[in-house]
């Protein structure tokens, strides 16, 4: 592995970019954080960002003399180049959980309430954006808490914090700016609250990063 | 392994659906073929599938015992539990390039033009779903040709036959329904050239499945 420190590119409400904040934390992978203000095109077409990442998004993470994108993608590289402690279970079954509950969120639901989606619905007529990214949310947090109910332990797959666990934050945050009614989903609730006590995931939160605004 | 034959819940114009069977046909999984019609409420509220995928998406596949859902967790199931041919390189920066380029597309263009999508917005006002699912199209490809550029080499990431290029057949079978307009993406068309040259790719295709409306 190289000696340089990793640098992420970053923006402090990304949902992308938290989940591979989290994995580097559990890691314990040191990195400089260079924040990419998603709401201005200046920031976004930094030359030196887009030879990284021609797609304009965070997370990209420079590492071991590579450019990183896509946080699953990221965060799998991470398990296979540093294998402690473990994101991935052991066992083939758990590890096809793990997958199908993080790209439940990742293509099933993240992309359907993005920032930017939500406000190109609301320009096209005023609380669209609301009503699309609240139904989405909803419609797959249902299918999360039965995916969840089946197999979960204390974390998303049983006993063993996963990759799956990393992707639980962000959806919650963002469910809760769209007004979406928690109650109905007591498993993705207790697994919340067990992750917001670990220390890993409390300094990946937005709240805590360099570029979020200064309340 | 079961010596249960596998049963593959699909559909014939399912992007997720397609893509696992270019896998099971290029492992030589040999399965049984059970279809979901997902615009008929009867059929995507058949009780036996609901309770094998909650989240009444296909594909779902039953094999060794387990219910798998999730196109690419499926993938990776079956590139751990029947490694040849290999549908991941071997090294590490490899893999996360096969694993970024599949999750651009499946995370990043897929969601954003589903047919149901399409359809909602078109009756949000005629037309739009059409304008919409152009749009997303055409910036993912943007982004892809770039990533592609930067990684292929006759297939998506190098030499190797991967993940990556499991994905890319049912994105342009899409994109050409909206109309976008390939000629900016020699790479991808190309690429898309010598897939569909191979077998298990032709054979997984939409039209010849069993549920393809007979012309």
């Amino acid at each position: 592995m190289s000696t340089t420190k990793p640098i992420l590119y970053s923006y402090w409400r990304s949902s992308c970019a938290w989940r591979v904040r989290i994995a580097l934390a559990l890691k314990g992978i040191e990195y400089e954080y260079r924040p990419i203000d998603l709401f201005s095109k200046t920031s976004k077409n930094n030359p030196e960002f887009v030879a990284h990442n021609p797609a304009k998004k965070v997370p990209t993470l420079l590492i071991n003399g590579l450019s990183l994108t896509e946080s699953l993608a990221i965060i799998e590289y991470l398990d296979e180049a540093y294998p402690n402690p473990p994101l991935l279970p052991k066992e083939l079954d758990k590890r096809a959980y793990a997958r199908a509950i993080s790209l439940h969120i990742v293509s099933g639901i993240q992309p359907l309430q993005a920032i930017s989606l939500h406000k190109m619905l609301n320009e096209k007529e005023p609380g669209y954006g609301d009503f699309w990214c609240k139904h989405f949310v909803t419609r797959g947090f249902e299918a999360l808490e039965k995916l969840l109910i089946k197999h979960s332990g204390t974390f998303c797959v049983g006993e063993q914090l996963s990759i799956a666990d990393l992707n639980l934050p962000s959806i919650i945050f963002n469910a809760k700016i769209y007004k979406v009614d928690m109650t109905p989903y007591p498993t993705i609730n207790r697994i919340a609250a067990t992750l917001a006590e670990i220390p890993q995931f409390q300094a990946a939160h937005p709240d805590v990063q360099p570029d979020a605004p200064k309340s």
